[in-house]
């Protein structure tokens, strides 16, 4: 076998311990070290807990460095000084500052003579990646993305905020008759805030007004204001037996024509248990890819539409053409 | 605009007549001419209508050359024959054969500085994609393919060689509560024969012993032994009304695992109206991407595997980060 690629995880969080999981499961990667700004007292998996300001020490010891923290504001300051130094993938997700943010990885990166992968994960991402090719096969089309059923941490935030909440967690679920309508090819014209409702479930302090809560919800311009809302009260008890997992998942869908009256769908769909988890197992892929493509002279910023499905996989050409194809 | 891309067609059949179709609906592709075997009167779209034995004073002509043959007899010889002299992008398909086929295009393709993208379509193709996606996403996981429904030719062909048969049709169709199962996440053991119903539609010749024909399908081994099959029998004229379209489709599952007990579901899935022409939409899209690769200096063949999908699309990589990450 040859060589292992070196893996560093940066932030542990959820995203950086679904990582430590992912790396686990790919035979030809290592992880060497998780890094954060927080004082760690260990890891899942026992490899080293470094402080970030360490980070420069590890130069020669890893290749690839998984980028685990948020986009708002750790992935912004991080990138560029990380891809300063390694090769990284990340899952940049604030979509309306992903030309600023793959402009100021592409310097650092390329200065460097570094690759950067960003916004990997399933939207931006796996998704992104089924938009692209439903498009370019079927010029004549409609796009529909659904989300869910799926824990919104903004929301899950926003309700938690609000005067007697204790917890919160927000799901956004597509309205099932919606999702069926575009799979049997009826072309509707939907809104996004039309065909997805907002579950939520509350814990609220002992005392609290729940009809202040649930109005307080429903009437929240911006999150809920538009949508169909429900609001349900649990005790703390059921929130931590029932509540306490990070589902995600969501629907790309591309109803296309090629001709008068002959219509095509395609479907792309997830039903992810663990968001986190899964989106660092799409890291784990991208960072073999961005190992190869960087091995190939590649430097500078990246996105999924830039790499070959062939590099993500451990197969060689001759065994996918023969397995997979 | 730039230039357009100049595109030629080999074989008009059915999918040689979806290639003219999606030619047309790819603004920057231009198609110059279509090359048959057999003598033709015209084309639909008014290209000219050129016998194969002048292909070669088309060389400076035409860019790339989408082969439209079958993979049994045509692809096999044409193949190589062709990519001697255009950049060539075909949907050779026979499974067992596409090793053999590769090598023979990888080494006519780079002798002649061309490029050869080699079974590209929804499956080989699409499905494939998503096949190794799931895969190096989710290394622990089981894969599952569901086809249909849709027409096999080739069991229509079977049974229109019974005796007492004049025309037949026969549609693969998944098993409903099969394909729920998985995407429900049950992890179903399945053999494909078990979940794949065979529903055939049969005009007899005047007089012909029915239960005899049927029971010379549900016996016929191979093609239907071991499989739940349906034989109805139409008249000629229902037959025509209702069965002539080529519909096909399917699925592509994985259902991962990245932590004990925490499961996904990746799911992709086409349902088409016409299997000819959307698989041709595929070629076209893969001809801009063979295109461009050859640009960029590649030569000899190469799968969906090998192509990053920015190269599909005709919008710019600005335009795929802002619109489709």
């Amino acid at each position: 076998m040859n060589q292992k690629i070196r893996i560093g995880i940066v932030g542990y969080g959820n995203l950086g311990k679904g990582a430590e999981l992912a790396v686990g499961k790919n035979h030809d990667m290592e992880l060497v070290a998780v890094f954060s700004r927080r004082s760690l007292s260990g890891t899942l998996s026992g490899v080293p807990a470094v402080p970030i300001s360490q980070v420069g020490k590890y130069r020669d010891k890893i290749d690839v460095m998984l980028l685990c923290g948020g986009s708002a504001t750790d992935l912004a300051e991080q990138g560029p000084q990380i891809s300063a130094l390694f090769h990284t993938v990340d899952s940049f997700d604030t979509h309306a500052k992903i030309p600023e943010y793959f402009a100021a990885m592409d310097k650092s990166a390329k200065a460097a003579g570094k690759a950067a992968a960003i916004s990997v994960g399933w939207d931006p991402g796996l998704f992104s990646l089924n938009r692209l090719l439903a498009g370019a096969v079927m010029p004549q089309g409609t796009d529909y993305t659904f989300w869910g059923k799926g824990v919104s941490q903004g929301h899950s935030d926003a309700i938690r905020r609000i005067a007697g909440v204790k917890n919160a967690k927000q799901y956004t679920i597509p309205k099932q008759e919606a999702v069926e309508a575009v799979r049997l090819g009826k072309n509707p014209a939907i809104n996004s805030n039309e065909v997805h409702i907002r579950d939520c479930y509350v814990v609220a302090e002992s005392g609290a007004d729940l009809a202040a809560i649930e109005t307080a919800i429903k009437t929240m311009p911006h999150y809920f204001v538009g949508y169909e809302t429900h609001v349900t009260f649990v005790s703390e008890e059921e929130f931590k037996a029932k509540h306490s997992g990070i589902p995600h998942g969501g629907f790309v869908f591309r109803a296309g024509q090629t001709s008068p009256g002959v219509n095509h769908i395609f479907e792309f769909g997830l039903k992810l248990d663990s968001n986190p988890e899964f989106t660092a197992s799409v890291l784990a892929a991208y960072a073999r890819a961005t190992f190869r493509l960087a091995k190939h002279g590649f430097t500078g910023a990246c996105t999924v539409f830039d790499i070959p499905f062939a590099w993500l996989s451990p197969k060689s050409a001759d065994e996918l053409r023969r397995e997979l194809l």
